[in-house]
């Protein structure tokens, strides 16, 4: 390749992100030189600042800036229902439907023992302290429907039995096998409502 | 939208660059701060790195971290060709072929009058003053086979004659490999037009 050390370089560090190839990156890297220089200022500004903030919440562990979260902070919303997904984005999606009025608790992940993800690389101890230590009502678990995301929901599940606390899933109104951060706000909305509670 | 403050304009900056939307931004986002944190330092530093050291050169007007750039600097270049481009990309695709021993210009564009791209905003008074000043014996004008890169290839050879140098351009036809019955009538008309003779 011809391009100077420090282009290739950034076109590398591009190509390494997900959706993007060594095309696109170069795409990318070419616009932020000639097209864009201020970009190249703004996005550093940009990654430092969400490098610098940007940490769990003690009580939900969603990314945030606060600790405690603007959800987990905001008085309006019911703390005795626990709404579990695998990723800050799927509270995002969740959020856009205006339908939820609980709290949420982020797992980072889910069950994939065949590739070295088991228990404690999630914060399942810190959900299931949680369920016992606040006055939790009921756990509507949203993992994905996916084969790891469904071990999941069954591992909560059989974790929080005899706990007295209920236990749900978000309606299989989910295409099999989506993500659910792609599904649109009208099935999600559906989905929560139609949740069953696993016994 | 339930991000916070620093998520939300990282997402927006990543969501300005070409060929990712906001979905895709989102995505990577969440990626750095999750799966990736080492990945945001290395990236910050790739890109203070290519904002720091890359610039124009300024013979040949392609980028590079050292003026002159490597292919001017080549001894083995032979300097009395000299082929034209648009952009900096076109420069690394030409190098990939490894058939092109001349030297480069990159006019950072193509003339677009209706856009506000006159020759002013190009590296075409650069090009001429190094036609006029360097041995060059002939132009190679690489420009896209678009409508600008037409008129931009057209203002070059109006611009140059007379002065003895021989300008060419790259010639029309079919993409090799392509379908016959696939390719376009423009595209059919010029491969026609630019027949060669089979000796």
């Amino acid at each position: 390749m011809s391009f100077a050390g420090p282009i290739a370089r950034l076109v590398n560090e591009f190509a390494r992100l997900p959706g993007l190839g060594p095309k696109s990156a170069q795409r990318i890297v070419f616009h932020l030189l000639t097209a864009a220089p201020e970009k190249i200022e703004r996005l550093i500004t940009a990654l430092q600042e969400a490098q610098r903030s940007i940490k769990r919440c003690s009580v939900c562990c969603n990314l945030t800036d606060v600790d405690p979260c603007a959800i987990c902070r905001n008085p309006e919303r019911n703390r005795s229902v626990l709404l579990v997904v695998e990723s800050p984005r799927d509270v995002a999606a969740l959020e856009k439907t205006r339908g939820y009025k609980g709290v949420y608790h982020v797992l980072h992940g889910a069950l994939a023992p065949a590739r070295g993800i088991d228990a404690s690389a999630l914060t399942l101890e810190h959900l299931f302290r949680r369920v016992r230590q606040e006055k939790v009502q009921e756990v509507i678990i949203a993992t994905n429907p996916t084969i790891e995301g469904d071990a999941t929901a069954l591992y909560i599940a059989e974790n929080l039995q005899g706990s007295g606390v209920k236990v749900t899933r978000l309606a299989y109104g989910l295409p099999v096998g989506a993500a659910l951060e792609y599904t649109d706000e009208i099935t999600l909305s559906r989905a929560l409502e139609g949740r069953r509670e696993i016994k």
